[in-house]
């Protein structure tokens, strides 16, 4: 199927089965409305499957992982190395994600799309080799990808949501892991919402105030010498993006497509999914936004989208840790409209 | 013991305990502060528990069900009946708390400590009798309580703290049911935060604007009736509060005695937990804040006692339900403490 295939068979949600799931909403055992988000929650579930009685018990966390050229000018707190090891450490379990993607009762799928080296042969159900690059180029210095490379991205996110769909996953979430990669997600920001490059750059994984001013640079130097074009989002995650980001955006682009909801973590995922919605609007429809990062440019990046993030706990590190946080919310918003008694199964009397 | 020594028996959570587990946390996979506010979870969790592994295994819900006489005022869009009812349907499993504490992995304790009318001979380890009162006086027309019961529904909150610390539960949550309730709820915030009335009375479960109005001038003359002493929390409490009030107090206080950590659900539990505080402040350590409710008066509590919530999802329906979903994160943050590997551990390279 070719990309424009795929994105012609992506709907709006289903207002119908939303209508049907407010009128069971109402029935239930509560003042109309008191459950709030959750009540929203299990409204779109039911209108993104158009399934009554949806179910979400398989739940997958797509940790994309990816290196970046411009690393080499010193924008993060981190040395590159540290992508390649936290694979290792995704895939051994320990890092922030698998602790969380448990606790949800989610699986991690480690997806190796872009590291800079060979990983080697990894035997593991919770990694996937679709090496598309070994890191981009220095986009202070030239275009991060080419454009054929930068559909591969996509590709690879649209395939893996067909694959994991096929497996019975019924809800997606996704994450990152780049070092360096709040660096391109903050030069997507800057390029599609407009904001000044200071306003929407933030200190990553924990930079000082003299790296940030550089960072800053570093940013606006790569703008000024590929001059993406905003009104073509293939066009600005290949100048000044990643893989990982491309893959998020395939992965959404793919759960639409099988109408399957996903939720998106933090501000590099966001950057992912604002390229997956300016590339078909009716994707939106189809994303849960996890939380409200303390990256700066996060919540310009929501509100192009027009999303409200459902959690707002401070988190800033990604892998997919909100998103997965975020997944509970969103199953007890479903428990709720499915598990509840109405008003007539319990004999309590209505309003008076 | 009486509530003099208990009160004596409080202490300030464990600072030393914060700072050994701040190092911790400072060691795991993570950018340091990178994962917020489930680090702080973690953290408080130490403090309060004074144990650097602690365990929250066993939970439990307490859901303290109580009647007001001031619901003969028309004070609410549902019939007083309904607490009764509701106490049956928790009794059950049907209610939105038993949904939100199954998924949780949280047990539901229904506490009858003030409903108006016999609820007969009940089986079930989902409910325990402890009847102070058969519904509050109509508070317009006099004192809710008399200080006698006020006390005793105070201690029912701290004896329940201890039974069910001996039968190994490791936090509590608080929640409520009764008709009318956030009428008292909205007089003791006015009474004990200086707000007027007006910017602290809500629309409980969804009256209209004429009925609020009229639950306005019904508070406003219950205050002005009664003249509750806002240096006393317990003359309060007894004068326009009511007995579930006084029981999540009293829960509060004997969890903090007992160095337990308790979330705190919406505005009428806040209302016990501003009690509980003014009581002894130093139960505020132990003290997780749920939610944002959409009752207009919950910010004021939150605010007087300085408690930032943990989650907002407009909700408002009680019971408690966001205490439920609160306890998830909570669980997250100390699930991240335990179980994230060490730089160390994991073979992954420190900040450069």
């Amino acid at each position: 199927m070719t990309l424009e295939s795929i994105l012609s068979s992506i709907t709006n949600t289903n207002g119908k089965f939303a209508e049907q799931a407010q009128n069971r909403l109402d029935s239930l055992t509560k003042p109309q409305g008191s459950l709030g988000r959750l009540e929203e929650f299990a409204k779109q579930l039911v209108a993104i499957t158009e399934n009554p009685m949806p179910s979400l018990n398989k739940k997958a966390v797509f940790t994309f992982a990816g290196d970046h050229g411009v690393a080499d000018e010193g924008v993060s707190a981190f040395p590159k190395a540290v992508t390649q090891q936290m694979v290792f450490n995704f895939i051994n379990g320990g890092a922030g994600i698998n602790v969380l993607a448990r606790h949800a009762g989610a699986d991690v799928v480690v997806v190796d799309i872009g590291v800079d080296g060979d990983l080697g042969n990894i035997k593991s159900d919770a990694f996937v080799s679709r090496k598309v690059i070994s890191g981009t180029m220095n986009m202070r210095k030239g275009p991060a990808m080419t454009r054929e490379e930068t559909l591969k991205c996509i590709a690879v996110g649209v395939e893996l949501a067909d694959e994991y769909v096929k497996k019975g996953y019924k809800i997606f979430a996704t994450g990152e892991m780049g070092i360096a990669n709040t660096t391109p997600s903050s030069a997507i920001t800057a390029v599609m919402t407009g904001k000044t490059v200071e306003e929407i750059t933030g200190k990553g994984t924990g930079i000082n105030d003299e790296a940030w001013k550089h960072k800053v640079q570093v940013i606006k130097d790569a703008i000024s010498f590929n001059m993406p074009d905003p009104a073509d989002p293939v066009d600005v995650l290949a100048k000044v993006g990643g893989a990982e980001i491309g893959g998020i955006a395939g992965l959404i682009i793919g759960a639409a497509a099988n109408k399957v909801p996903i939720v998106i973590d933090g501000f590099i995922s966001t950057a992912g999914a604002l390229i997956a919605y300016m590339i078909e609007p009716k994707t939106k429809g189809y994303m849960f936004a996890a939380h409200n990062s303390q990256e700066a440019g996060h919540k310009a990046l929501l509100e192009k989208i027009g999303l409200r993030p459902i959690l707002d706990l401070d988190l800033r590190l990604g892998e997919g840790t909100g998103a997965a946080l975020a997944m509970l919310m969103i199953e007890g918003g479903l428990k709720i409209y499915k598990e509840m008694a109405t008003f007539a199964e319990a004999s309590v009397s209505g309003k008076e």
